[in-house]
């Protein structure tokens, strides 16, 4: 757990704060510091789905891959996740879990279902065939982006916007969907496997920008792969990520996204993707 | 099921035939005519996966995300998938699923795991921003690719490179990762949720093209998302698909694969992103 200077936790590792219940059950609740308009926001939920595979006894090395359904709007109350091992090989690892949750008529419910794999990684040749985008301005020449009063989760990170604003005036101008900026987490903190997800879901909805009309939108299902070793994500530190995102179809109600994260050395530490619900 | 003029059924139909053995629960095997170097190839399991859901009774709505986690090599024997719905919504449907078959010993082991997204879709705006490639040369102008004789699956598809074709000379001379190629179920069939995702796996490993190196590879998590509904499906027909993938990352033993597939008409059918297993 990482101390801040007052010795009070960091927020991101207070809300990865997950008690053992059981064999491969673990208690967990919201935390009030990433609430959404409604409900937590869906990065710290992943996270905290990663958290129970990453603090699990029986893991066998690094995520990989991690995909996030999100199945209903999860309550702010505790939660139980149940994170078992489907199969362990000689170095990889599959993992199935579910979030279940009281619904609102007391109900136990079945509001998050993920998969991950892990693995104990080989030394390999490597390359990035994405490198970050040249002649961008560095964190520190970028005003921090304005927060919204009505909802706490991004005041957790410090958001540099470079392209791909939300749009001050909702008046349905047709724009590209491009959004790239510099974010690290609020007060900063080390980068690890958990910060690195919560990360991957830092873009407001893709059909705000690509419209400029604020139709209700929600994440379905978001799926993370890991280009990096916990090795890398340490030697990141608490440096700020370079977050790009756009989508590719619009259909019908649904929207995809696509999304890359890459540290300020140019290591593109993430690459991750999302189907998202869309009203209008 | 579709019949050929012989009134033999389609292999893939073939393939897909599942029969229900209880609740949730149906046994399949593996096709013969999709058989790969060790196993089946991973497109025909994933459309088996997706199969389990499209017949299951309590289906609601139409495929809009699948996550396919190929946890174990697939023995050429017969299996069970488990299909449930973990979340029904008024309009939305998550589902687990798992994929079981007695290992080499006899044990019964979790060979796959698999979430989806099932939705009834509602008529909403609609864009494409990942137009299909211009100046394509016209399928029926491009050779039909040879097919390694050693191998089975491949002869179910008929494939037209238009660039990015497999290395010539292994000679580790490093290229870009694109590929690029016309595809249709071989005998043409039309197309529809089953074939769309078999052809989303239809890609040699993006390591082999990168690196001109034939190491071991094989995909572990694929995802398909689905920018269409049946009657866009339907309207395709039998008509080729332009299908067109690259990587962003190797990195220590895995690499990314994203892809597109449009149909000739320009509508984006499909996205679909892997992580794949590389040795070396």
């Amino acid at each position: 757990m990482t101390l801040s200077e007052s010795g009070a936790a960091h927020p991101l590792d207070q809300a990865l704060v997950l008690a053992p219940l059981a064999p491969h059950r673990f208690s967990g609740q919201p935390h009030p510091a990433y609430a959404n308009m409604v409900g937590p926001y869906g990065g710290i939920t992943a996270a905290q789905m990663l958290q129970a595979v990453l603090q699990h006894p029986e893991r066998l090395g690094e995520p990989v891959a991690l995909t996030v359904n999100y199945a209903a709007a999860l309550l702010d109350r505790p939660f139980e996740i149940e994170a078992r091992p489907a199969r362990t090989n000689r170095s990889t690892q599959h993992w199935t879990l579910l979030l279940r949750q009281p619904d609102e008529d007391g109900t136990d419910a079945t509001v998050i279902t993920a998969t991950a794999l892990t693995a104990v990684r080989r030394s390999t040749w490597s390359a990035s065939d994405a490198p970050l985008p040249t002649d961008l301005a560095r964190p520190q020449d970028v005003a921090p982006s304005g927060r919204p009063p009505q909802v706490r989760w991004p005041g957790r990170y410090d958001m540099r916007l470079i392209t791909g604003h939300m749009p001050v005036t909702w008046d349905g101008s047709e724009a590209d969907s491009l959004t790239r900026l510099w974010v690290r987490d609020e007060p900063p903190r080390a980068l690890d496997f958990a910060s690195l997800t919560a990360l991957a879901d830092v873009f407001y909805p893709r059909v705000w920008r690509r419209r400029a009309l604020r139709t209700p939108a929600g994440t379905v299902s978001m799926t993370v792969y890991y280009h990096a070793g916990g090795a890398e994500l340490a030697a990141t530190g608490a440096g700020y990520l370079l977050a790009q995102a756009r989508s590719q179809a619009f259909f019908n109600g649904f929207f995809d996204q696509s999304a890359e994260l890459w540290n300020e050395a140019g290591h593109l530490l993430a690459t991750t993707h999302q189907i998202v619900y869309f009203k209008e």
